[in-house]
């Protein structure tokens, strides 16, 4: 493979259950030439997301699936390779959302310019991008956390999860995080400061839960589901609020066909006995403004050392494939991005 | 049996499943007589309403469990026999909490003065009541209907859900009922002015009630769960908002041993993909002030011809017990209130 072609990857076939590498396809084709009033970009690093995975799948979602041949969808960071724009120069650095590729033409419209000063420009995927929007906009308006409140989070030492727990701190409360295996726990105590943390993995791992949080739970931040629900759910205090992020545990499942027991009563029992709210959202459904808020703050509490990351590297677009499968079986160790231009 | 005794329903054994005759127990005992400062209620009329089956049960609730030997809880209306209290004169008609019994003493907390010029005295147990309440609150502070908008309420001829449609459409919302049967549907549609109305019995009950929801539902009154949630769920609209207020078809069943398919998968893919707002409440997490608010506004609506409801009126404590189990089942027709005093 040549640098000087553009590679691509597409949607082979809708991946059945856990993704498999042959639903993805490798493209060749010539490196497009921007016509006027466009810019070419040269994508340097992919974001690989879990939302992904809905995305090529054809279920009724919120956003149209892709379709078979298509490149797939993904954040992107890009330097301007040549510019027939008049807002856009040369070298530019930007956040696009050109997807799994190598090479993007655009119109300027989306193109966000990405001040290396603040932070690496990869962090517009991560913690000053989607994901950490996501945390920041579903923690403080649904979760909406108070001083000494018990917030926990799953995917801890993850994209989302490793900043719900720290923008609970920072509004007072105590965070517990449930991450996979003792390495990731080890960073969601040490490094990101999570008051506990709590191995998924571990046998008696609903025990330990119940340990951690002596004063049950008042936030429960929900990227996963699966058995992770149900080791929270009795744990869950009155009037606890439960954002509704991703259910990752569940993606690479056929919803119509999950096999028993039901576990619907118990949740609706919990529900209305507690009187929790469970609340859906998408990063989408918040405002600008509060996208410019949340921008200006975690900018400063970088700065301030209160808000740490990790980045998961991959290095080449061929192994994007192989990644975004690790990532729904939870083998990334932090935000997931992949290097596509060396 | 006198009535110059005292006669009172116990629970004699905890129900398992389907509450059965003998779990409750009639016991004769003196009337008791007023000490200082207290009253001698004679009952009238006792609420019979699903959240017994929750107290009789021993699975930790929101309140404790009624122990073996107690009297069952419940509303009543009482006039007061004898009063040895100041505030309080004989021949005064009352709410009182004084559960399945004929006669109970009280020391005067708790106690409601009711007027019989407002609404017969049995409202307070209904739609000036506990029910109404219920309705009233869950509907107005996490249902929150606009104009136009559609409301889905199930158990649509009873106590709360007669109340919750004619409130959403006082508020400017399209009201869909859901009932058992054409007597009761006919009564929604005909005499409460639902919008529309299907039988949940119907064996095409899921696609008659997507065409009576031609715009999908904004707000789902849940009282029931089961298989009525199941054909709601694939019509929730984006940011629907679905307060749980009862969940009568589980009451019977033991959560934790609800055989397959686990239907909580594609709940929670729903209330994700579509930004559900699922919240549980219980009629005491409304403040005093509101509740007041609804007494005001109720009885106007009342006078207005505006708000409508039946009383499915059992005669005789001999028959709570059977009148009870068929609430659960679903056999009574409006607000079921026994007529304990002749």
């Amino acid at each position: 493979m040549s640098d000087h072609q553009n590679l691509r990857v597409v949607l082979a076939s809708r991946p059945v259950g856990r993704p498999k590498s042959s639903d993805f396809r490798f493209e060749h084709a010539p490196i497009p030439e921007p016509g006027d009033g466009q810019v070419l970009l040269e994508i340097q690093t992919l974001s690989l997301d879990p939302y992904m995975r809905w995305r090529v799948s054809a279920a009724k979602s919120y956003a149209p699936p892709i379709e078979i041949g298509d490149v797939i969808v993904g954040g992107t960071v890009a330097r301007i390779k040549a510019s027939r724009h008049p807002d856009w120069r040369e070298g530019e650095i930007v956040l696009s959302e050109s997807g799994w590729q190598r090479y993007a033409l655009s119109d300027g419209s989306g193109l966000r310019r990405l001040d290396p000063a603040i932070a690496p420009p990869s962090t517009a995927l991560g913690v000053l991008g989607m994901p950490g929007f996501t945390a920041y906009g579903g923690l403080l308006n649904i979760g909406q956390p108070k001083p000494g409140e018990t917030v926990v989070v799953a995917a801890a030492s993850g994209a989302v999860g490793s900043i719900v727990g720290q923008i609970a701190r920072i509004h007072g409360a105590r965070a517990v995080g449930i991450a996979g295996g003792p390495e990731k726990c080890a960073f969601v105590k040490n490094e990101l400061g999570f008051d506990a943390v709590v191995d998924h993995h571990a046998p008696d791992f609903a025990q330990k839960l119940a340990e951690a949080c002596p004063d049950g739970i008042d936030v429960y931040f929900e990227n996963v589901s699966g058995h992770v629900w149900d080791a929270v759910l009795p744990l869950l205090n009155d009037f606890a609020r439960v954002p509704v992020c991703g259910l990752i545990a569940n993606y690479n499942d056929d919803p119509s066909t999950s096999s028993g027991p039901d576990r619907l009563p118990a949740t609706m029992r919990e529900v209305l006995a507690r009187r929790i709210t469970l609340r859906g959202f998408l990063v989408f459904d918040f405002t600008d403004a509060q996208e410019q808020e949340f921008q200006r703050q975690a900018a400063q509490w970088i700065k301030e050392g209160k808000l740490r990351w990790r980045e998961d590297v991959v290095d080449g677009l061929e192994q994007a494939p192989q990644a975004f499968i690790g990532l729904l079986d939870g083998r990334n160790f932090g935000k997931l991005v992949v290097r596509v231009a060396p």
